[in-house]
């Protein structure tokens, strides 16, 4: 079996609550944590990219996460990433995706942090890695049990869920 | 979208601690908090077939989970089990999906019961569900993030994980 | 056995994530799902005078807090508190002790919100429950497993503790 | 400050689940992260005296248990404790207390065990480390937010809570 690759860039479900500050913060990846509870058996290798609330993300970050998906080796990779710009990231890779050829990439991330218990975090990778197992190339956004392709998704921001994207 | 069918049959994933006995027992259910917390917009049926650990099941109850797999109108079809014999029900089910055309059978579990915290029952059926929905018809085993067939694996009790089954 | 009374006028204690909004608000006071995993059978009375940030508190909200205790029949009140400040409604409610003979008041709330779970609040409101119980008339502070006089502690918000007050 | 020692002497509220054998265990005492949690600032050492379920404990466990207040230098100790004979060992060190003047002792533990979440064992402890500071020397049980003396309470086993020994 090839190793799976986890490229964890922050967002919500990395996300933990500082007590002397009162509010979310990032101070380290809690993916090891989950992963372990998790039980699985996969060849996983995880690698912090960057640990960033989405909405502070410009396309220089994006250029990052594409950079760390070109110089993986891995032909399976999931990234952890922030829900409020993750369609614009997926696209961001997809557009280059030419460069990324046998390339399955999925893009997950959470609406509760890990950190905080009775989270989405542990379910959505869950999905996203078997996802990443059983599709094709391409660039996908896995949340709420659902698959979606990068070009055909948004965020609703009201309901807090992925939904397929109304055309133009 | 079709609809996705759980059907719960117990096992260590459903079980919870009695303070009044000191032990794990069942009560009910479990799945809708589990499926709560994963925030997932996918449309899902969830029924009790029986809250059972999986070491007391005979094929008696084996029968039951097929006829309720018979019963059912879904094609995509999550059976919730307890680890210890999942292989059997697997086979079970197998030796009879030309009665069950069409439909995509996965059988999951977890090794701790979701109510007491730091379980991989989250993880699991986050997988499964997608398994369910992206493999083609069959009947397939999902734990540890990784997917089987059927006929093709087997418990490894020392540590607790699935692994492919050895050749007799 | 009298009555125990308490008042909750929210702090971190009472706070949960909004997962929409993404950050910390208050809901609805969450006191009622601790003291059932606390498995208690002391006869309380659990009300909410307010759910606010203690730094947003001033005189008009603790008016409001020192006029709940006054109305408030039990001989002891447990107060959950924002901790940032805690100290300045204990001595606001000590200046005016007079006019609550035979009371003891203590307060109490949390460095990590009861609903984000590994929280301090269990620990915290079974000190304060038993400090109410034990003391004489009085106004007291209860955290990190201390107690404190109300003129006679201060946070240490580089630490996120409480701490004897140093004197002029 | 004077020190306050902690006793652990095991009972419910430090098992654990296991997960290859499907049930509950003892492996090492989860206190220091109960303690973290907790957020104190008390000046406690913790010793583990055993792990053992009260229901196995005889005589000779309640000498080890009294041997070891004997030898403690601290004047408060609170003795984490199985719940099904923990009046029995109460009462086994009451009747030694000319022994251990000036020693306040309580005991304590949990109905549910702490590694498995929503349990009593935060808010348990948070209350006899409290009693231990404030009450006189002698022994007394601290359960469910009450304080009972040592040959004056009796365990309720069929509402799974401690209530006043009924007089013969």
């Amino acid at each position: 079996m090839d190793a799976i690759s986890i490229l964890a860039c922050g967002g919500t479900l990395d996300k933990d609550y500082d007590p002397l500050r009162g509010e979310l913060v990032f101070s380290q990846s809690h993916l090891p944590t989950l992963l372990a509870q998790a039980n699985h058996t996969l060849p996983l290798s995880v690698n912090a990219v960057m640990l960033k609330d989405s909405l502070m993300m410009d396309d220089t970050d994006r250029e990052s996460i594409y950079q760390a998906c070109l110089a993986d080796h891995s032909e399976q990779i999931v990234i952890t990433h922030g829900t409020d710009t993750m369609p614009e990231t997926a696209i961001y890779i997809a557009d280059r995706l030419a460069n990324l050829p046998h390339k399955t990439l999925v893009l997950t991330g959470a609406m509760r942090p890990f950190q905080l218990g009775q989270s989405d975090a542990s379910f959505n990778l869950g999905a996203a890695l078997m996802a990443a197992q059983l599709l094709p190339a391409g660039v996908y956004l896995v949340m709420n049990g659902q698959v979606f392709l990068a070009r055909q998704v948004q965020k609703d921001r009201a309901r807090g869920v992925f939904v397929p994207k109304r055309s133009a």
